[in-house]
Order: structure tokens, then C-alpha cells, then sequence
């Protein structure tokens, strides 16, 4: 536990220690404080994590009355912090032996446990006090450290929820109450984390996916494998048109291919041995071993190579919706976010070597292009580089190396776009370039890759027959899926939405309410009328009031509602609400119609 | 064997019969002139088959000079055929004991294993004579028969091909030479067939597949898996936007859902265990065990009832281009016409019982404007029933199958259609109706199946909320698919047009031949009109004369070849070639473009 605990601590910046040591403070004064307000409990134990702290109660140890800690108590254990860190009291390591250990911490069977455990493997056992030792009003835990020199760190904390959580996380074992908390230098910080938190919950994917019906994970299909529901099937469908039109314009091809392959394509990738363990299972058939497809490269490698190909072909650009599939284990798979059947808007370019610059540079600009579309604005490049001093790890084309990396640097100086370079990081067949991005819950992750490949040639003999009548190898491969992986982008545009999907992309776009039953005719008009046009259009014409039909409309999202009556009718209106304006505007039906085409029709 | 054969000739009518027996005549008449011509040859066996008959020689026994068998030998073996034909020579049968059959086929170990085997069995041995024994000329075989009375009864007949093939079909035995002909009792029967055996190697599917660059099946993916290349993804995603239009035009949702499922889903479903040797094998997960998707209505009942439906929506009708996969066995894959994973335009509508007869009627349509589109009218339905008399064989909801029935009979009746009905025919789990067709070939085959299914909602658990309020469980569920597997329905689909595509599903619409590079600019500009207007375009600017390009557009089936030289450019028209009309056609550029779109628009 201790070294993991090191390297972890080791990876930090100083400021990152600083914070996690102080966080690890504010946990101890919440044991503390939680100690002196019910005596009876017994600390289990608790760290300071990414994003704040926690700490593990036992409150029904044996022989003692049980205690019922909730989020009401919140307030009482938090004054009593502020009151411990106000003491400004000092943090105090001390190394003792196990005997003593033993002794100080008798009447506790968790802080026994973990000696026991410390004094087998030989590691030093420390114990940290809080204010003075044996100082009335001080506090002592085992504990490996590190932490701020005083409780007067602690500038801002908050308590943030209570939960159950088995004892070493098995569930044979005793359910302890879990708080969790978080603190900051500056209640600024904190604040901000709090609203980031609070956004999040609201943009949480999984809860707009249910409310929205755009998809379901059933435990019978499986686990990690989305259903996708009618409305997020259009959701599906309208970015793989976009991503169809995009690439038709930039002289793709399409193909289709299966979604398994025999062992012997993924021998030839490469993919076997050394990707096994996130393939899935082996099946055995009459004529060989099948797998479900870890990737579509393979695949398109083989359509490349399956006639031969003059230089006046090149480059040649294989796209297709595919699907790969990933056995990760089923207790990490969450949502959209970690998937076992992933989509991809999937590309390989094939090229020779003069035409690399210019293939970068246009998937470059069709991913500015789809950000513009989807309006992301706080974004970055990464080219990840070989590093000449560590061969072993890259493929020995030293040559292609400083050519290729000199190229995509040009290509992102040329676009004049924000960029970094990271030495040793590239893949061990070829630089990348990593598209980084800041969501607005303000997370930093990376949305898609551009690879470029010196190896798959090697691997599928790829060739063609250049100006000079010959066999050329000197075959590049560019890896691309600007939109990533079809199921996490849902997620992230779901966040960066908050489910308020533009037009052209909302699974309805236009809800038809009429004020009453007696207005069903013209209702059923306005309703043709869209349908004709070709925009998605819902008739909510239940018996229900006006403001409850709104109500769900805003529930799903649904940009723009059309309120008719009487008045409409006779004037042949519609009296339009949008989902994120209050005041209403009443319009000719032909004259909304031609709007809301165009404003589709734009992507706007 | 005999057995076998037994059972095979009691399933023929009585002409069936007579014209096996003929051909089974016409194979002795086969190997008989062959004996006579080629005394050294020794005779291994052979059958009369569903369209003629073959048989195999030994042409290099052990101690004779081998002898060689072309197809240029034929009209040689084919004259002294029509000689024993002549003599009118009477087939006669008899009965003769093991001991009897071996002495009178000492010197031939083919059929001496088959005496053998039969003795094994105390299987009666019969021979025939072709002549009355004994006489001179007269031939004897080992023979179950049955046979005509005489070589008379053979009228007309052909030798087709000579081919290799090993005895009993194993490798590890000689190589043996066949010989396949054909017989019927006129000549114009014959006639037909040898025409219809010519058009039908024209238009077979894999050759057509590899010329056009449809697809192509890779060793190394796997045996009947497809892969589609860019134009036969043309053509797949044409056909798949025509069902989606429809589809949409008919109310129905679309879904996507995984290409696989947990064991539970098909135990729900009831594939598992009755389908297991169809299913691909399991994968052992770590949270249980996968297959490859069987059929995609589980999962589509799963999507049914993952929320409550309100009788207002019903009926829902769920889509979805999915695919299936089967475990067949990789010796009986063929082309696209026997393959492991299949696409459908699939989709399952879930409907009260008074709303059978309106959907039914709906599919039936929807089916026939396909048959329109394609220009298909050689079809007629066949309405599959249970029969009350073997109640075991069928779901035990006899009012629903009489009323369920009566529907499908009136929906036929009531749209004017040929169909026929047959009994004891259904499902196990409701009645069907199939739609049958007589290719251009000649061959009769069932196009689609639109499958009642009473027993789906027990399965799943289907229901609804009714006007009561309560919960009803009396949901019905059409199966449709009215396309067909996509694979099988392209094979079909190149059978019917000779690869000759109609404009619209045509991969490449219309090819640009400038006549010589001096036109290169004006080339380029028709181009990229075509491009602006949608039309899939390509320009052939090799420096090849006009009639290799000619050719080579005729060759890929292309619709529209667009001359370019001198004239047309002064004039901004083009010269129009169209692949199946000899006269060429002058117009203005922009007329072409409005008449194409117009054409492919309509899909005519």
C-alpha cells in the first residue's frame, strides 16, 4: 500500500502534493471531528483521492449503540471542523514499533488490522498526531503521511455526501458509513469545483440518455453493449451523415466489413499475442479460429491490398461506420463512457510519402470543420514524438521519423492552431497528433487521434505500382476517427449540450401543442405540413393543459414548440416557443417551415 | 444408399420420375458408349441428379495404358450414344446374390466395394442390363434403378462438361474423371435449359461481384464473411436508404442494437438450446457467456418492453438494418448465396389483434412497391397454415390461428394477388405468408417471409396499457423482412439485371470518355457539374483510345458514358452512350443533368 502510495505521490507536481497533503489533513480532522462529537464510533480509515477526501466509519462497533449519520448532520460535523482548524493545530509524524502500535490502537480492530499487515511485510509503521501528542484534545492515527504542517492549511472544505462501503470494498465484510468531502486553498476553488459539480450532474449523460430515451444498457443483451432507442438511433444516424457528406466531399470511399475476423488477420496485424487480453474470446469453428474484431485497420489493410493499385489512384481514403470490440472487465464499464462494442466514424488513408502533408492537413481541417459544427472552442493539438535515444521502443525508420514529424509540425504551424510537442510519445509505428480538449464540466481529455503508421506496409505488403511501372512499398498509413468513438462522443456532446441538442441533431425537433381537442385539424396540418418538409415532428395532443405539455416538451429537449388555438387556426400561425426563450412569436406556418429547414439545413 | 434414394424418388410427381429414370437411362447410355469407345477405361458409378446425370471413369486402371477425356472428345461419345439410343435396347432388371455379383464384376474394384458394402447390409443386390443379357453389344451395371423400359425413352440430351473428382469424394482417394450431361423428352426442353444455363453463368453473382468491384470474400477474414467493397457499399447503402424511406414513409422506428447478446437473451428467446448448432460458439466472459447475434427480433422485443406502452402508440413498428450470424459449415458457403453473416433490412411490428389485418395489408404493399421498383412481377404468395390435426407440431391458441388466418386470407384476397395456400405449412408459433419467385433463370425460390408470431409475447412478456387501463398481454408480432438477406437479395439483384444496375443503385452513374487530353479542362468541368448535382461519377483520362474505354465502362456495367471532344466543347454539350442502345445522343449539359437526377429520383 505504502509504495503504491509513493509512486502516486511521486507522479504530482508541487503544487498537486501541497493540495493532496492538505486534503489529507482536512480528513483527519473530519475523523477527529466526527470522534468528538460520537465517541462511540470506530474510525476505519480513509484517504484523500483525486478530487477531495473520504473517510470510512464503523458507528455500530460491537457492545456500542448504533449512530445514523445523513447529510443533515453535515452542518454540526463541519462546525466542528472549523473549529479544530482554527486551533491551527500541528500535524506530527512519529515511527513506532509494532508493540506499540498494537498497544495504542488496542481497542481498535481496523487500525489492528493494517498493523498486522505493516509488521508481516516489514514496512516502517508510522502514526501521525494532531496537535500535540498526548496533549489534551489531541487526536492520533495510523498513518503513512504525508500531510500539511497544520490544520490552518485547510482555507476552504466542504462535506459533500454519505454512502455505504464495505470494509476493504468486499461485501462478505462489515458495511461502514462513507463521507466524502473535498477542500481547496481558496473558497473561490471551491466554489468553482462545486458549480462544475452541480453542471455535471445536470449534464450527466447517463440520466439525459434515460430522460431523453436515447438509449438503454439491458443486463440480458449485456453488459457494456448499448441499445440503441429510436431517438438515439437518429441522434446516431444524423452525425454518421454528417460524417458521410464530410468525407464523400474529401474524396473517400465507403466499404462494409465484418465484424469478425479468423485468428490469421489478427496474427498478420499484429493484434495477436500481444492485444489478446482486450480481444474477446476465441470461437472455434470448422475451418479455423474466429474473433470479433479488435479493430478495423485489419480489415481495411486487406481491401487496399486486394488488387493492385496505380500511383494515379493515390491516395487512397477507405472510410466506414465501424465497429470494434473490446472485452474489458464488466465491473469498469460505465455508461457510454466505457464501452465493449464501440462505433467509429473510421478512416485509413493510404499514401505515399510526398502526400502526406496534404492528407494531414485535410483530416486536420475536416476536424476543425466538425468542431465548428458542434461549436468547440476550447481545444488543442498534441504532436506526440519518437524519442532517438529510446530505438528499442520505435520502429527503425529513423528517416520517416524526422521527415514525418517535421511535416505534421508544419502542417499545424501552416493552420496556425494552438499545439504542443510531447517527446516519447508516439506510438511505436509512427507520430501523432492527439486533439486535446477541456469540456464544460472541465474536464481535460482527448478527443481523437491522428496516427500516422510506417509499419502496417510491412505487415500487409501493401504496395503500388508508381510512375516508373514498378512495385512501390513505401505505402504510409493515416489513422483517423475525428468524432472518436461514436458512444463516448454522445456522452460528451450530451455534456456539452446538456441534452439541448441543435436542431438538426434533436431527435424531435418540433412539438405541435394545441391548446385544446377542439383544435385537432389544424394540429393535424401543421403536423402534415412538417412531415413534408422533412422535419422530425411529435403531436403531443393528449387532454392534458397547456403548461404541462410544455413542461414536457422542455423535458425532452425538444427545440421548438408550436402552439396552436383558435387564433392560430384562423390565421393560419403558429405561435412558436423555444426551448431557451421566454417570449413567444407567432408566424405564418409556410414561413416557420422555411426557417427551421434552413436553420437545419445549416447545422446552425 | 438405396434407402436413401428410396425416399429421395417417393417426394417426385409422377413426371418428376419418369424424367429421372430417363435420365438415369441416359447415364448407362453415357458410360456404355463411353466402354465401347474407350475399352482400357474402367467404370466407377454415377447418378441421374435434379438436372441430368453424370458419371465417373477410371480412365487409368492399374496396368492400362491411361486414357485422356476433353470436353472435344464429346460430339465423338455423343454419336455413339445416339447409336445405342437407336437400337432401342430394353433396360432390364434383376436380382443376383453376392457371390453371382462377384464374379461378374471380378475385374472391377468399384464395384466390387459396392457388392461388398451391400452384402455388409443384406442389402439385395440388383443389376441391369442395358440389351438382352448376354447378347452381343448389351452392357450390365450394378444398379438400384429404377430405369426407362428402353434407350428409346431418351429424346434429347447433351454431354455439358468433363470435371476431376475424387472416389466417394476423399482426397485421400484417385482422382477420377466425370462426366455431366443432361437429358429431357424434347428438344425445345432441352434447348431452354442450355439457354437458361448460358445466361445464368453470364449473370452469375461472383463473377459479376468481381468484375463490377462489389465485393469479394477474403481466406483470411473468414468464409462467408463479405466484404464490400466502395461500390458494392454503393449499392448496399442505396438499398438500405430506399427501405429507410419506406420504412419512414410507414411509421416505423429505427433502432441499432449490438451484434451480440448474452446466453439469458436466447434462453428467453427460446434459440438457445433448441438453435444452438446454427449459433456461432459462446464467448465466456467475465460476467457470462456471449453469441453472435442469431436474429435480431430478441433484441428488438427487449426494446419493446424496456418502458410501458399506452395503446395509443400502438402499433409500434421497430427497424433496423441488422445482422444476424450463422454457424454453417465452411464447406457449404458460396458466394453471397450461402454465407455466415447476413444483413437485413429487418424489422418487427407489435400490434393489437384488431390490428393484424391493417399491418399485413401495409407490409403486403410496402413488399410490392419494392417488386416494383426492381421491376420484379414473376411472383406469387404462399399462405403457410397449422393444421388442426397435429396440434402438437403448433402453438395451442386455436382461435388466433383460425382468426388469425382468416385475416391473412382476406388481406390476399382483398389486394387481388395470386397465392395458393398450404396446410400443416406454418411456424410453430403462428401462420405465415411467404412470397415465391421465378428468377430469369428459371429457378423458383421464396424471396421474403412475413412471419405471425403468437408466441413471442409469453416469451418476453409483451404488453401494453389498453383503453381500461389495464395491463393487456394480447400483443401480436410481425416478423418482416420483405428485402430479403441483403447478400442473397444482391446475388439476386445481379442474376436480374446481368449486373446491368438501374441508374439510381448503379455504383457508378455515368463515366466521362474525353476523347483525347486536349479536353481535359472541359472534362473536368462536366465533371464536376455531375459531382455538384449528386451523380456518382467517374472521368476515364487515361491516354487510351475512345473504344478501350468504351469497352471498359460497357464492362462495368456503367449506365451513361458522356463523349467530350471538340464539338462539345464549343457547343457545352455532351455526347450521350447509354451501356444497351447502339444510337448516341447529343444534348446540352445541363439537360443531361436535369434528366439523370430526374431518373434516379424516380428510381426507374
Amino acid at each position: 500500500m505504502s509504495q503504491q502510495l509513493d509512486a502516486k505521490l511521486e507522479k504530482l507536481s508541487p503544487e498537486e502534493l501541497e493540495l493532496w497533503k492538505m486534503r489529507h489533513t482536512a480528513e483527519h480532522v473530519l475523523h477527529q471531528a466526527v470522534k468528538e462529537l460520537y465517541p462511540q464510533i470506530q474510525l476505519a480509515m480513509g484517504p484523500a483521492t483525486e478530487d477531495g477526501f473520504y473517510f470510512d466509519f464503523d458507528n455500530s462497533p460491537e457492545g456500542a449503540e448504533a449512530v445514523k449519520i445523513s447529510e443533515e448532520d453535515f452542518p454540526k460535523i463541519e462546525k466542528r471542523m472549523q473549529h479544530i482548524i482554527k486551533r491551527n493545530m500541528p500535524l506530527i509524524r512519529q515511527e513506532i514499533t509494532a508493540g506499540e502500535a498494537i498497544k495504542l490502537f488496542a481497542d481498535n480492530p481496523y487500525k489492528l488490522e493494517w498493523v498486522e499487515i505493516a509488521a508481516q511485510r516489514s514496512e516502517k509503521i508510522t502514526i501521525y498526531w494532531t496537535g500535540k501528542p498526548e496533549e489534551k484534545g489531541s487526536m492520533v492515527d495510523l498513518c503513512a503521511g504525508p500531510h500539511a504542517d497544520s490544520t490552518h492549511a485547510i482555507k476552504a472544505f466542504e462535506l459533500l455526501s454519505v454512502a455505504g462501503a464495505y470494509w476493504h470494498g468486499d461485501e462478505k465484510n462489515k458495511m461502514l458509513t462513507r463521507i466524502y468531502g473535498t477542500a481547496f486553498f481558496s473558497q473561490p476553488e471551491l466554489d468553482e469545483y462545486l458549480r462544475l459539480k452541480e453542471e455535471a450532474k445536470l449534464r450527466d449523460h447517463r440520466r439525459l440518455g434515460k430522460e431523453m430515451e436515447l438509449f438503454f444498457i439491458d443486463e440480458v443483451v449485456g453488459k457494456g453493449l448499448v441499445m440503441w432507442l429510436p431517438k438515439g438511433t437518429i441522434v446516431r444516424d444524423q452525425i454518421e451523415k454528417l460524417a458521410r457528406e464530410k468525407e464523400e466531399a474529401g474524396g473517400y470511399v465507403r466499404v462494409v466489413t465484418p465484424h469478425i475476423a479468423k485468428e490469421e488477420l489478427y496474427l498478420q496485424s499484429g493484434h495477436l499475442p500481444y492485444y489478446k487480453d482486450s480481444m474477446y474470446p476465441p470461437m472455434v469453428m470448422d475451418d479455423g479460429i474466429y474473433y470479433m474484431k479488435a479493430m478495423n485497420c485489419p480489415h481495411h489493410h486487406r481491401i487496399f491490398q486486394h488488387k493492385p493499385h496505380s500511383y494515379r489512384e493515390m491516395p487512397i481514403r477507405i472510410a466506414e461506420y465501424g465497429s470494434c470490440y473490446r472485452n474489458e472487465l464488466s465491473g469498469t464499464l460505465a455508461g457510454l463512457l466505457r464501452v465493449r462494442c464501440l462505433a467509429m466514424n473510421d478512416a485509413h488513408i493510404y499514401c505515399t510519402k510526398d502526400q502526406i502533408k496534404d492528407e494531414f492537413k485535410a483530416v486536420l481541417k475536416m476536424t476543425m470543420e466538425y468542431f465548428e459544427i458542434f461549436g468547440l472552442g476550447n481545444f488543442w493539438f498534441r504532436l506526440s514524438k519518437w524519442d532517438p535515444a529510446h530505438t528499442e521502443k520505435y520502429i527503425s525508420q529513423p528517416e520517416n521519423w524526422d521527415y514525418s514529424q517535421q511535416v505534421l509540425r508544419e502542417v499545424l504551424e501552416e493552420m496556425k492552431v494552438p499545439f504542443v510537442e510531447a517527446e516519447d510519445e508516439a506510438a511505436f509505428y509512427g507520430p501523432k497528433v492527439d486533439v486535446q480538449f477541456k469540456s464544460v464540466i472541465g474536464r481535460e481529455e482527448t478527443m481523437s487521434t491522428i496516427q500516422l503508421d510506417f509499419l502496417a506496409r510491412e505487415r500487409f505488403g501493401l504496395e503500388y505500382v508508381d510512375e516508373k511501372g514498378a512495385q512501390n512499398k513505401d505505402v504510409f498509413v493515416i489513422h483517423r476517427a475525428p468524432l472518436s468513438v461514436h458512444e463516448r462522443f454522445l456522452a460528451f456532446l450530451l455534456e456539452h449540450y446538456a441534452g439541448k441538442f441543435p436542431t438538426w441533431l434533436a431527435p424531435v425537433q418540433v412539438k405541435v401543442l394545441p391548446i385544446s381537442e377542439k383544435f385537432a385539424d389544424y394540429s393535424q396540418k401543421v403536423l402534415a405540413e412538417l412531415k413534408k418538409a422533412g422535419i422530425r415532428v411529435e403531436l403531443d395532443d393528449r387532454s392534458e393543459r397547456l403548461q404541462a405539455k410544455i413542461r414536457d416538451a422542455q423535458l425532452g429537449k425538444v427545440p421548438y414548440m408550436l402552439i396552436v388555438g383558435q387564433q392560430e387556426e384562423a390565421d393560419k400561425t403558429v405561435t412558436i416557443r423555444h426551448r431557451d426563450k421566454q417570449e413567444q412569436q407567432v408566424v405564418l406556418l409556410p414561413d416557420f417551415v422555411t426557417n427551421i429547414a434552413q436553420e437545419i439545413n445549416e447545422r446552425k
